[in-house]
């Protein structure tokens, strides 16, 4: 079956909601723990489902190279492939062909670039993209676009989102899976009446729900946050709204104020193979000598697996000696970190105080703490 | 406590025991997982309980450097910084000295030699690694040796086989852990005068277990057989014997048949990394390409974690990919499959069919399999 979003209720712009999909229903706004290669890396399904995640991401353009989108149908789909039985999004490959890609061709039909690995040449069309999400089989599959840099002119913006509502409704027209939600993408840039024509325009094609793409790809924060904000007026109540690439708490907190449902971002687990965990009071990075002997928990208080078994000291040492278990352990505490942030942002909509908890937590952050 | 060795009956040389612990009672013949830098690499304490691990190893050596012994120390002991409630054993140092140490001078007092991570020189002495181990607080702890080369002259072995034993005497002497066990080992090089001598003498000195050393590094297997069974005669009945860095499938039958109770080796968890697994077969290496679309587990019938979960062709996507998940998986199946095979053994050993079970064994076992 199709995902369906129930909302709940408001507190300003901030929504509360259910999302029904195939493989069980969840509270919205929600952060989505994102496994590339049909993987969340160092964990295993058993340690995503321990700290309540719900739908994780996958990608399509890195599942396309390996182990290819034949391999992962005849193993029965992703679920089966990687055996996770919660619900499953994939990309549509886009942001991967404009942003690891070393030399890329845009035309009308779609993008012609070299692949990462062998430098091989390849086509993606929006047409391709969704037939290898199709086979992949998830639960939730995006349309195929072009991820504007930034900064860009307005012309090129201009031309960019009008092609990219094109592969939009040709991806559309291809996609063949009944138990696979497709969503639009908004682009538009950093302008505002192109967000709204996108937002306008790609509501009308009637998708299953929709991102807001384009964003957290270097641009500053008041951009980013005006890009969202020039697109969510013209986004239906009934469907999803998913910001893609962000992980950051403030960023998420902003995207909730405005009325984001779902989030993603390689953040929380890149961050933790470089040694960083995220605390209240912002984030902290376990190589610093002075957790040597420093027998606490990375947060006192945090309920993940990490921080109930294991001590400063011990994952600075696992990362000091580059042992993979350190990245093991801080993914999993800064992962619950930021669902643990969305389980108290519901909270907080629930009771009428997003704003309040808002404010509470962002005075508590430090943005430099490092 | 010390440990205590309780033979429960023989089959030919062959024994069945309990080994009694400060954190239970186990089961020998048993193999011993390595964690050398107080980790298991890949995998947490949860994950050892899993495949039924009882005894794991920790590197004195690396600990000492990394993170040091005080670290450990004032963590509350090993157990309590890497939060493992099973019986831990430290090897003595010696080991790592003698093989990553790249420029090293042997004398009366110890060896001086450059660590590996930093060039920094360094003495070990008989003393400081009892000392760095009772600090550890380890339930088993090696006295210190030289692991001899192989090949080398009987004049070279002789020596320092006898210098072994007053290095063995002199960290006996040391040794203040009252919660801790202390091992002698029998060195003697591929000479059966030397291991017999070693043998009664390390004996006389009255350990709580005793180790066979100077194996598994680079001689030939009937030379590593013969110099089991030139020191097991001499080994008393009601002690554990324990032949160290000994992991592969066959070498365990021999060292049971011969007497041997207990076993560690690096290699199923580094194996593991390299994309091997151990099956009844042989070894297979996941990265051979006829895995792309094999949608059985590793081995049939296999009881671990990686088999009753996921294919070979998910777990050669992950190592194709070099996601450290692979390596994760590999590591347990290896594990396990050490583990249960001693588990086989201890079933035939029970009813006086080891040599049978032996023989099975060998005979499915491929050696040149890959």
């Amino acid at each position: 079956m199709k995902i369906k979003y129930e909302l709940l209720k408001n507190d300003g712009k901030a929504r509360l909601g259910k999302l029904h999909t195939n493989y069980g229903t969840y509270d919205t706004p929600m952060f989505m723990p994102v496994g590339t290669l049909a993987n969340v890396k160092t964990l295993m399904p058993e340690e995503l489902k321990a700290i309540h995640s719900a739908i994780i991401l996958s990608n399509t353009y890195h599942l396309w190279l390996r182990p290819g989108e034949d391999v992962v149908l005849h193993a029965g789909g992703l679920h089966k492939f990687m055996n996770y039985d919660g619900p499953i999004l994939t990309d549509s490959g886009g942001f991967q062909v404009f942003s690891l890609a070393k030399k890329k061709d845009i035309t009308e039909e779609g993008v012609k670039f070299k692949s990462h690995i062998d430098g091989r040449e390849l086509l993606l069309t929006p047409e391709l993209s969704i037939q290898i999400q199709n086979k992949l089989d998830s639960d939730i599959a995006m349309s195929f676009d072009e991820c504007i840099d930034y900064p860009v002119t307005h012309e090129y913006a201009k031309a960019s989102t009008e092609r990219t509502l094109r592969w939009a409704k040709r991806g559309k027209d291809v996609h063949s899976n009944p138990n696979q939600s497709l969503f639009g993408i908004v682009q538009g840039g950093e302008f505002e009446d192109l967000r709204k024509w996108s937002a306008e325009e790609t509501v009308k094609l009637d998708f299953d729900g929709y991102s807001i793409g384009g964003t957290s790809i270097g641009e500053p924060k008041d951009v980013m946050y005006k890009m969202i904000s020039y697109a969510i007026p013209y986004l239906p109540q009934d469907k999803p709204r998913y910001l893609m690439g962000v992980g950051e708490p403030l960023d998420i907190l902003e995207g909730v104020r405005q009325g984001v449902d779902m989030f993603d971002c390689v953040h929380p687990t890149r961050l933790a193979r470089h040694g960083n965990a995220f605390t209240r009071c912002g984030k902290i990075n376990l190589h610093n000598a002075k957790y040597k002997e420093d027998f606490t928990p990375i947060e006192d208080g945090c309920d993940c697996y990490t921080c109930k078994n294991f001590t400063k000291a011990y994952v600075r040492h696992l990362l000091v000696c580059n042992e993979t278990n350190a990245g093991r352990l801080l993914s999993i505490h800064n992962l619950r970190f930021l669902i643990r942030l969305t389980e108290e942002i519901r909270e907080a909509i629930k009771e009428d105080r997003f704003e309040e908890y808002s404010k509470e937590f962002i005075d508590k952050y430090d943005k430099k703490a490092n």
